[in-house]
């Protein structure tokens, strides 16, 4: 059977300079590129939560609103929250710097979910997180109610099956 | 004012072929670089409706399910869905092909939003849309819904005021 | 045997954003980089005509006019025209956008053509074309000729033998 | 006015490694990319020619027979034939070696012509070429009767005026 | 008069994954990819000691012992050492892990040197570095010496006069 | 036993313009895409002298002086200068050219270090290096000097031993 393995072991910092054909017209990084980083970094902390090749499974909605420019160093940090069996939630910190000018913004927050597979692309059961900071069990604990929504607007659970998720949207209604 | 343009006229189609870069040890397309093509395709087609330089604003979450492969076809149609003062919706239908095996899959459906800006980067109005055959008039009329679930999920939205989610989550309670 | 094929099957479009890197000093798209793009989706439409791996054979002479820009959208649309066994021409229309100026022009027409070949690399048979549309018979009618003017160029037929060419460089001389 | 300059002044050297992502699927070099690099060593040879920035006016037809494999070292070598006012006509030859197994093919030769232009784009008068090797003046001989084709293909010459071209296409008919 | 800085805040991590097109013909990170990762993350913790653009001024010899495969995950962790006026000399250690074989590796040590610049590419002065740990201490110590060796082997400094060299040349002599 | 080979017969040239890609935010070619060229065009000088899969196992240390600019033009020129059983020495010559402004500078020398291996990545013989002109001559000379000072930076040789490094370091002290 899978050991338990602590969150901090699979964080994982990645920085990325924002070059020429990064930009969109602006000289703003396009969102695209931003998100294709966001994916290579938590496989990574994928990877070493499992040890084991990991593929994607979904990316939860992502809001742009800071825009990070041409010459900005962008660091993203990725952690692995929680674990269901052979999938688990990545969280990624995103901060951009503009270091001449001595500004350091966190610009995003995101979610990916990953699933770890053997060699013939079959899942594979992985490790269980242990959340140790006290931002690591916040994290561990929505992590919950982040895959109902995720069910449920993968039309693959029923609203009122999703309880978690019942602080989010007041499911229980006026009555309460 | 802006005036109302037709949803088939921000029609866009992008083929990719999926080289080795863009693979994983399993020889899959990674997640990112998907996410990547679908943000460059969407944004042409938001271009084309508002015929202004375009900054994305969010993308929905997707969930990845069917791998594509090594040396497929991946081809992304992208189309403005409804517009909101200075945003607008873009739907993304990603079909992945195998041609000499004669396999053709629907692979991802997703949806981003960008807003139009002028030379400053300051939202400016674009037109409305006009749907026309079904499917347009079905997307056109989700898309109030799925606004509210960002609006929502952003936190910029309170649940009990977003009237369309109530389809989706059963929010009026048990009374009814 | 090989099965015939409509024309229209093998359309393919390809959309593709002018990029820093793409361009020279003047901050027009370089001549190869288009190449580069003409064959790629040439070479899909070719796989879709023959549901085969293609190999490049030839690209017929191409003149560049028009100057496309960084951040303009390039659309490159490319269809099989005619099958000769197992090479096939393929034609490509290109149209760059310059959308925030609300201008489309027609920039390129050139002719490629493709072997099909098995998982050795020897050539193998492919469907013919049905051509349907004024356009695509016309294109199909002026195949046979490119195709001579490309073997006399090459060395590899007389151009006395090359009857379709006459109406071109009016061969029949001045005894007609 | 434009002094002149010799033909080997401008000649031009690149070398390129065949990595994966230039690769189709039977693992060979694709036609796209391999124009590409004829446009970027034709032009630098152009620059050379002319110390000025130029663009690329055309490129003639390329046949594709030799397969250049992943792995191989592949050796461009241009130089311009000929100038004519702003404009020159640029020989490539290309050879691609498999370095391990002590093979080294002639694989491909064309011709693309560039126009020296200002920095507002306008075309600019440039020296005259001076042949000294015999290939040099086969070459600029030769640069003549291809010209003419090229305005013949692009309609832009009627058949008839281009008396260089008779002797590839017997144009003076069975009279002579 | 430039202020003083930890060692500790010019860290900079980055992680990459070795893809296909980093490889040679035995799928092992080509050499020149490495420094140019090395080159990147160490020119980004020296912008973040000085807050200014740098060029990069020098890299000191490096040995490639362990070959780093295809699919491993890179890490480069970047840090100054020290300043000398307008130039700093940059420490980075890379790691490799090939994560589902559990296995990690400490691959490479190196040392770049940076040079601050402003807009107009003019040397500026730096902030002083201050070591906390005994790594960063030896590290401190350290940079004087290589600096007599870069200096030596530019010719820009006398043998005899390199004082700290002679604790590794015994430049002393035999009356030692 | 292995052959001997000319030093000429390994000669290799690329050249490279530089891209907006390729640049820092001064618009100057950054100096680790610069090593990334070097190391591909002496691995291919490495290959042609040993007709084997050569790895890179060093590179001396690197100087930039002389800043390259966004649209130059830049030639690396390298040559195989000595070998040692299965290891070899490539010198590499970098030059710089503004062509519009008809500038061209030498701008950096460099030495590398490869290994020749065959399939299973073991090291093996290769042939000598026979040097012909004064300069490969001079190089071949050198090459013993540098490879003591390779060893000794690297610690696999005292200084004591290194009977070539002496004329640099004047090791022999005052005794002398």
């Amino acid at each position: 059977m899978a050991k338990k393995k602590f969150a901090k072991n699979s964080v994982t910092i990645m920085t990325e300079m924002v070059l020429p054909n990064d930009t969109n017209t602006l000289n703003n990084l396009m969102g695209g590129r931003l998100m294709h980083w966001m994916d290579i970094v938590a496989a990574i902390a994928a990877q070493k939560h499992s040890n084991r090749i990991v593929v994607t499974a979904s990316a939860d909605s992502i809001s742009f609103k800071q825009p990070i420019n041409l010459g900005n160093v962008v660091t993203l940090k990725a952690q692995v929250t929680r674990a269901f069996n052979s999938s688990m939630e990545v969280f990624i910190e995103v901060t951009a710097e503009d270091i001449p000018a001595s500004k350091k913004i966190m610009t995003h927050r995101a979610f990916f979910t990953f699933v770890a597979v053997d060699q013939n692309g079959r899942p594979i059961e992985i490790p269980e997180v242990v959340p140790e900071s006290e931002e690591e069990k916040e994290l561990f604990d929505g992590a919950l109610r982040r895959r109902q929504l995720r069910l449920v607007l993968a039309k693959r659970m029923k609203p009122e099956d999703a309880q978690e998720l019942k602080s989010i949207f007041n499911l229980e209604g006026p009555t309460t």
